[in-house]
């Protein structure tokens, strides 16, 4: 575990807090629904907010003050509404620990506690963001509450690296094929609940509209019999995640019907991946991050049959807005 | 007022509650939208959530207890993921407030406490849904935290049906136009933030995705730039909503961009509507049923440009699911 969470850890464990608020935009977003789905589940007395970064600054909660602790991130340090939000939630008195990869970074200079964490090819898993994130909720539910996992979290992580590069290699030739077949789609939805929302939302948002310009929404297993189902005829594309919390059943529910009534329908299930090293009971926590590799293999592959690389952008970084 | 919500508010008044959970599907949810974002931005000390019915029973969040309020919606009362969370949250000890429009429902059978709530034509709108969900949130601000706007939000929703009406009229003659310029299209989003998002979330969903095929995603005006833009062109519909709250920034910021790099940009501002009779503190938390009311007449123009009544359903009340 890298010294910043545990730094971090130290100065949380001495704070009286109540509350928890995660803030962040897009792809950085998108990790800490599993982060609120975890406090959901686990913790008996902190309350669990998630916000994206501008909404935070204009909503003001009115619950956010000095016993609130607010975990932010974002990857350059440089989104302009996270520094905002970071500024915003000190001067309301919150302590703010800020996830990103430059430690130089303007959401460095402005947040209490920084944790630095890794990226790229050579990096540790258990070092990256999303393991980064778990650390820090499962730290804090050890520390105020006394919860059991923290340890267990850790270990899984340490050992994930291996496994997820074995769940790529198993899912290579189903990404290509996926690429092959889907590479001509004008939309392709994604499904999820529980701890793997997130995900299917990364993957709408980011890596199908921002990085191929396929037009998407991530649907909610649970929402989707009660209206967007009715749009489901044998050529939709949808994606489904099939993950190890206890939500599974309502994404085992969708599953039946999209595979009844479709026939465009992508299957990722984290149970065909071999976990041995993540310990049972946070398997549910773990199996996104499973997921959300296999599904940037997919969207390499995507991004390959149509010429149309993951760095393209039209306005991202390249016009004011 | 409904005496029912009264004799609720009465027993929410007694009772020492810290938490309140929102919990409906699709439709009957969207309404709760607003009334989480009531409780971040008004409530110091209540802590609120908002789930779908099925993923609220298979999470089983831990903070669930005799001191929550669980307050549940379902039209017909029949929806059986809710049916089941009613049960459910009072198996755990909460109170349970559920609305609904039939007294004899499962929903009603198994809820602590019912609320029938009017609908239809001839009925007085301080007693729909939308309405109950405002009162029964500000009835509790009220008598828990001393919050002042109860009697504000109660006169102003007795003076909504009118305004409503005119806002109607006012904008018949542009339903009927984005009716006949927007009927073959594919895809059409909708966007918003705060207050409003919730409503954003029903047209894309009921309106568009199960009673007309058309195939949708709300988006959250704050996330838009931190992935959905890039999927924008001149040929992509987007809805936009503008309402009063605080969030108000976001969505200006939105349709700026919208409007300067898209040409089939939709706009509803709620502030093209005489409001008067709304009291000035609370037409955030009001815009949003002006915005309905005025989206449900678009898409009723759009269902019969299509020739496709907003009743048609493939799979709903029709297949096992």
């Amino acid at each position: 575990m890298l010294a910043d969470v545990q730094k971090a850890l130290d100065v949380i464990k001495q704070r009286e807090l109540d509350r928890v608020f995660f803030v962040a935009c897009g792809g950085s977003s998108s990790l800490m629904y599993t982060s609120q789905y975890v406090m959901d589940r686990e913790s008996t007395a902190i309350d669990a907010y998630l916000y994206s970064s501008n909404e935070f600054v204009h909503c003001s909660p009115k619950k956010l003050n000095e016993k609130s602790l607010v975990i932010l991130c974002s990857h350059y340090g440089k989104t302009p509404e996270t520094v905002e939000a970071a500024r915003f939630a000190r001067e309301k008195g919150a302590l703010t620990v800020s996830l990103t990869f430059d430690p130089e970074s303007p959401l460095s200079q402005v947040s209490e506690h920084v944790i630095v964490y890794e990226d790229g090819k050579n990096s540790d898993f258990a070092n990256e963001s999303p393991a980064v994130m778990l650390e820090l909720v499962f730290g804090l539910l050890a520390a105020r509450e006394g919860n059991g996992k923290f340890n267990e979290i850790v270990s899984s992580l340490e050992n994930l690296r291996p496994i997820l590069n074995k769940a790529k290699e198993k899912t290579l030739a189903d990404a290509k094929a996926f690429a092959d077949s889907y590479k001509s789609e004008k939309i392709i939805y994604t499904m999820a609940s529980g701890a793997n929302y997130g995900i299917a939302y990364w993957f709408a948002i980011c890596l199908l509209m921002e990085m191929q310009w396929i037009h998407s929404h991530a649907l909610h297993a649970g929402e989707y019999f009660h209206g967007p189902f009715e749009v489901l005829d044998e050529d939709v594309p949808i994606i489904q995640l099939l993950g190890l919390d206890e939500t599974r059943p309502l994404e085992e529910r969708s599953l039946e019907f999209t595979q009844r009534y479709g026939k465009r329908i992508i299957v990722l299930d984290a149970k065909d991946f071999d976990l041995t090293g993540v310990a049972e009971r946070v398997q549910g926590y773990i199996a996104p991050l499973v997921l959300q590799a296999v599904l940037r293999q997919y969207a390499e592959e995507l991004a390959t049959a149509r010429q149309h690389p993951l760095s393209t952008r039209r306005y991202m970084w390249k016009v004011a807005y």
